[in-house]
């Protein structure tokens, strides 16, 4: 029985690339199941799709986590599998910052491997489909139980590219300046700040974002809310967020972006 | 063997929501089929969700079938769990009347739980995501034949929430007004009218739609108009529906939107 | 087992039609895995649903393969579900030119078959979902060892419908006169020549796009070009594409569209 293995990629989804890649695993690994995990990633944003990966991994069974967000490809940027310490996870992707994070939650990376010129590619590799021609037949025949030192050659784990994660600043007189990590379907806003955060800044409620509000009440859920209320939560993945009861509260805020800054203010 | 589970939502594809749940149901049940019937529910529209499950369950297989619109999440509404009468399918979802027109497919609802505080549930439930901590491991042990009566408390089926679907309205004179239901991804505009209804309201065809049109010829395909033609058909759901041979009936109808009446009348 | 079944459409995923054709699948052949290629396929256009087919096949792991884009149906337009010289493979949709391209990557069609009455339809037939009706459970049956005989009658392959591919016409002056095949979700716009064109015509790089530019050179891949530069390079189907590293080509040229000439000259 062939491992699980999952799969999110910034592929979207009107193309056949997530198709083909599935169809690729099939071929080299037919009994494998495959579960995508999201290919809505924002276009090559390597950000964004290492935050929705380390978010979804706890939920996986253990098995092979292919992730392809990957703006440099055919370039020089190398190509890896990754071991996870616990529950012996195995990641597959580009080297750009977009596995460690998830990596991260399972302890840390024990082996790694540069698969560019993995005896499992596809033949002839195109320099714009790796995700197609060498990270579909490498987790397919990870999944099929063969040996992750078989995928290429050794990588000191060290060496792995790692990208900064946006990070909340507490500031003077009881402010915290967050950043709009995620934008989800639903108009909802999740920031890189927790609950504690806000506590350890000393910020009661309700809270003003921005200089000059809107105001929010830190509220447990939306049906908590009146409606068209704008509120403060901590969201399914930990994280402070901010909906509206029955709307968007993107929209709210005047349609804020990833990576935006919003400074929460005691009221 | 695990029973097939069929899963419906508005969560849309763009975020990791539904590739977490198909995460944990693989978890809690390795060998279960997930089918997934359609993730674009109009967002929080527990109308529209339960009219697409209740048009798409009679071509599944019976097994589990986890449906999730829920705008009330983490709020007082109840989660629960049902069995129909016939075809002993298992329906998991919120009680806010997206489970019941399905159910109805399958004659009555023979047990119901309140599964909110079930001890299948993945601790600790968040107040936003009870597809991924509630509604995801229920369906999965009851995909891997545990018994209903273990998911929770035990529920009298009549006082599970009903909602009302919209009927059309014979009037004077040969008149039907009837309701924009579903305008799917084509641009057709599906009627909560069948074409009995035109029959009994005796109208003939061409039918003149609105107040002054335009009229449309009640026709067995969209092949059979003229290009560009409006039509009146019976549609894969047995209903009435408008379309353009060739085009977009929403169009052609002013961008008509679900819950919109429109009035049939005889040329 | 049951063979692998991929599954490629123009139902788009908003709606409940892929989600539908999937059940009565794992209704009438539970053990079938189905392979999704795409279901973005842009609506009711056979040619891109074709080209779309055809490259996506060639990846995929022997077996049935239903494709669905069919402004026709319910019409005069017949169903029909072939087998191919190479590898055995099946191919189940209308006849109106969607399955030939890709049947002709494994040789030819050594047998068709007529399905519109096939034993093996659901009963009522609709008018407008054939997909559901007809072709899911044909290939259902197929997938699940049934002969290929027994899903009709017989038919020509000669009599099947074939529509026109678009070609590169070489012009005047080592003028190459390509057209627009598909533009994908990163905006990547790919022609219907291949670098061997460039070549017999003559034009050396940077190539100058249209009658006034802009010029393009023809590099490797994305990252070789400077950040929001236009690029030419070799698809990953082997196809000339323009890209824009870290853009969009199609907004650089103007909004292209499918089926647009764009003349290629030398510098």
């Amino acid at each position: 029985m062939a491992l699980p293995i999952t799969f999110l990629s910034d592929y979207g989804l009107a193309d056949e690339f997530v198709g083909v890649v599935h169809a690729v695993i099939a071929h080299e690994s037919p009994t494998a199941r495959v579960i995508d995990l999201s290919h809505g990633v924002p276009r090559q944003s390597v950000l964004a799709g290492a935050l929705m990966l380390a978010r979804a991994l706890p939920y996986a069974p253990p098995g092979v986590h292919l992730a392809v967000v990957d703006p440099e490809v055919g370039a020089r940027r190398r190509a890896v599998a990754l071991r996870t310490a616990l529950d012996d996870r195995l990641l597959v992707g580009p080297d750009n910052g977009l596995l460690l994070p998830a990596a991260d939650r399972f302890g840390w990376v024990t082996e790694a491997v540069e698969i560019s010129h993995s005896p499992w590619r596809l033949e002839p590799v195109s320099a714009t489909f790796h995700g197609r021609d060498l990270f579909a037949p490498v987790a397919a025949r990870l999944a099929a139980g063969e040996a992750l030192a078989d995928a290429g050659t050794p990588l000191d784990p060290d060496e792995l590219v790692r990208i900064e994660l946006p990070k909340p600043r507490k500031g003077k007189q009881g402010r915290l300046t967050a950043h709009v990590m995620v934008i989800d379907g639903f108009g909802n806003v999740q920031l890189d700040a927790r609950p504690g955060d806000l506590q350890a800044a000393r910020i009661g409620h309700p809270v003003i974002i921005g200089a000059k509000g809107p105001s929010a009440r830190y509220l447990r859920t939306f049906a908590d809310a009146q409606p068209g209320e704008l509120l403060l939560y901590e969201d399914a993945a930990g994280m402070l967020a901010l909906a509206v009861n029955g709307g968007e509260a993107v929209a709210e805020l005047g349609g804020v972006a990833p990576g935006d800054e919003l400074r929460l203010n005691p009221s």
